[in-house]
C-alpha cells in the first residue's frame, strides 16, 4: 500500500465532521482546535541541527497550524522518545520550553518512551487551541477572493540549502530554517474575515493547489509578488528562477489566506511589522494554478513543493472535487 | 540526563491546571480529557505481534486511559509512521480502524510521516474524551477506602511470556496480551463515585504504590482477592508466587478504585460480567504498600512493575509526598 493509499483509507475511516475529511490541518472539536505534527530525524531534521532548534521547531509548526485557523494556544501533549542521548534530549527540552513560553502554550501532558538503541528518533507534538469566532478551513475561498500571503516566503528552503552545503552555515536564513515563527497574533485578526486559511509549510504552490482543490476554485499568482526578505535577493537575487524557488521550497509558515476582494487588510489591526502581501485571487474554473511573473504566464513547475512533508496527511493532493460532501 | 530527570524537566515546565502536574494519565482542557500515548516497536509490540493487533493495542491502551477518568471516547489523532512495509500497514490501520469502531472513537486527525530506511516504527495517538460529572485523579484516595479492581489481573503479562518461549503461542491469555478490553462502561458508572481512580497498566503494585504516593496514603493489598482468570490458574496455579506475577506483570488494562468504603458496587449498574473485586483499602500512614496473603504479610517484591512502559511519565515514581502543592 503506497502513501497515498493509506492516507485514502484514513479518509475513509475519518467520517466524523470533526475530522474536516483530513482536508485541514487541524481537527476541531466543541470549542477546541486540535493539530498533531511528528518529525523525524533523518528525515525532518539535520543530525546537526541543534536540539534546542529541533525543540522550538517541533512546537512551532504545530503552533503554525493553530495560526492558520485562528484559535488561541491552549495546551500542548508531547510525544518524547529518549534515545540514550542525555545531552540531546536536555537541550531539546530547553527548545521546547523556550516556544511554549514565547507563545503561550502550556505544557499539559504526553508521554515519554525510550527507543530501542540505535533507532533515529521520532518527535511530536499535539497542539490545542480555542477556536475564535470563525475557524476556517481550506476549503471556503469563493471566486473573486484575494489571495495573501502573511509573511516571507523563501528563508527557510534557502536557508536549508545553505545547511545541506555546509552544516556551520549561519546567518538569518538559516535561523528561519530552523526556528520558524508562528503567525498567531496575524492568524487570529484575519480569521474571522477568511474565507480559507492555512499554513504555507510544504511550498506555496503546492499549499495553494490545496486551497484550490478544497475550494473548488481556480488560483492565479503573480509571482512578482511573493514576498521576499533582503537576505533573501541579496544571496538568490531576484529572477524568475529565485521566486519559483521560494515558490515551491517549504519551511516558509507563513500563511495563505483567501479574503473577501473587498476587504482591505490596512484597517485589521495587524501586529506591527506583520508582512502581508496580496499575491493573487481566486477564479472561476478547474481547480488549477496559473503563474505569471510581470506579466507573462509562466509554466508550472513540475514540483510544486515537498510532498512528503510530514503535517497532517499533507503528502497527498487533495481529492477531486465531486468526492467532497 | 536520566529518564526520571527529564520527566522531573518536564514537570517544572507543565505547571498549567489542565497538566495535573502530570501525576495523572490524562490532562483536562474545558470538557475534553486527553491523552497521548506513543509504543515503539521492539519496545512496546513485539516484531512478530500481528499489525492488527498493534493498532487495536494503540487505541485501547489511549481509551484505557479515558475510561480510567469516567469519559467517553469523542476522537483521535493517529500518528502514524510509515516504514515501507505496506501490508504491514495496512493491516495496522485494519486494528486502529476496529478498535475505533468497536469503541465508538472517530478518528478525527493526526498526522502520516515516512521514516528512514531500517527506522523501527513509533505509533502514537492522541485519544480525547469528553468528561462525565467527576474526572477522578490518583490523587484523591483516602484513608478508608476500599481499593477495587475492574477486571482481570495477570492474563496480559501471562500471554506475553508464552509468546516469549514460543512466539507462535495462542490462546485467551495471547489474546489479552495483544488485544487488551478498555473498560469504558464501567469507568464512566464508576467515576462519579471514585475518589481516585487510574488505569493498570505497568503492574498492580506500581500502580497502586503512585495512587498511594499520589493521595499520600498507604494502601494495604490482600493478594488472596485479586482477580485472576481460570486460564491463568489453569497454567500458573493458585500459589503465592503466581498471584505476586499477577500483581507485576503489567499489560493488564484494569481499573483501580479507590471508593468510599460505604459504597456497595453491587448497587451500581455495571455492564453484565464485569468482574469486580474489592482487593484492599486506604489507611492513614506514609504512602506505602502492604501485602497479606492467606492472613500473612508478605514481603513487597524488589520489583513492582515495569516502570517504562511508555504510558505518560509513569516511568517514574510519584515526587514525594511533599513537593506536591
Amino acid at each position: 500500500m503506497r502513501e497515498a493509499e493509506v492516507i485514502a483509507r484514513l479518509r475513509r475511516i475519518a467520517t466524523d465532521p470533526a475530522a474536516r475529511s483530513l482536508l485541514d490541518d487541524v481537527a476541531v472539536l466543541d470549542n477546541l482546535v486540535i493539530t498533531h505534527d511528528s518529525i523525524a530525524q533523518g528525515a525532518h531534521f539535520l543530525p546537526f541541527d541543534p536540539p534546542a532548534s529541533v525543540g522550538w521547531k517541533l512546537v512551532t509548526v504545530n503552533l503554525s497550524d493553530l495560526a492558520a485557523k485562528g484559535a488561541t494556544p491552549a495546551g500542548a501533549l508531547l510525544s518524547l522518545t529518549l534515545a540514550g542521548d542525555s545531552e540531546w534530549e536536555d537541550e531539546f527540552l530547553g527548545g521546547v520550553e523556550a516556544a511554549c513560553e514565547s507563545y503561550g502554550l502550556p505544557l499539559i501532558g504526553g508521554d515519554t518512551i525510550a527507543l530501542p538503541a540505535g533507532a533515529p528518533r521520532v518527535l511530536g507534538l499535539t497542539a490545542i487551541g480555542r477556536a475564535g469566532p470563525k475557524v476556517p478551513g481550506r476549503d471556503g475561498g469563493r471566486p473573486g477572493d484575494s489571495l495573501w500571503v502573511v509573511g516571507i516566503l523563501g528563508d527557510g528552503a534557502a536557508g536549508l540549502e545553505q545547511l545541506l552545503a555546509d552544516p556551520a552555515a549561519q546567518g538569518p536564513m538559516v535561523d528561519v530554517y530552523r526556528r520558524p515563527i508562528p503567525q498567531l497574533e496575524a492568524g487570529r485578526t484575519i480569521a474571522p474575515h477568511a474565507n480559507a486559511m492555512m499554513d504555507v509549510s510544504d511550498g506555496l504552490l503546492l499549499d495553494s493547489a490545496r486551497m484550490a482543490g478544497a475550494s473548488g476554485c481556480a488560483i492565479e499568482l503573480e509571482l512578482d509578488r511573493l514576498p521576499l526578505s533582503m537576505a533573501f535577493v541579496a544571496e538568490r537575487g531576484d529572477t524568475l528562477d529565485s521566486r519559483l524557488f521560494a515558490a515551491t521550497g517549504g519551511d516558509d509558515y507563513a500563511l495563505l489566506a483567501a479574503l473577501p476582494a473587498r476587504l482591505d487588510p490596512a484597517t485589521l489591526s495587524l501586529p506591527q511589522g506583520t508582512r502581508m502581501e496580496r499575491i493573487g485571487s481566486l477564479a472561476k474554473g478547474e481547480p488549477l494554478l496559473s503563474l505569471s511573473w510581470r506579466g507573462e504566464p509562466v509554466q508550472l513547475p513540475e514540483k510544486l513543493g515537498f510532498e512528503h512533508s510530514g503535517d497532517q496527511y499533507r503528502g497527498l493532493p487533495d481529492p477531486p472535487v465531486a468526492d467532497r460532501s
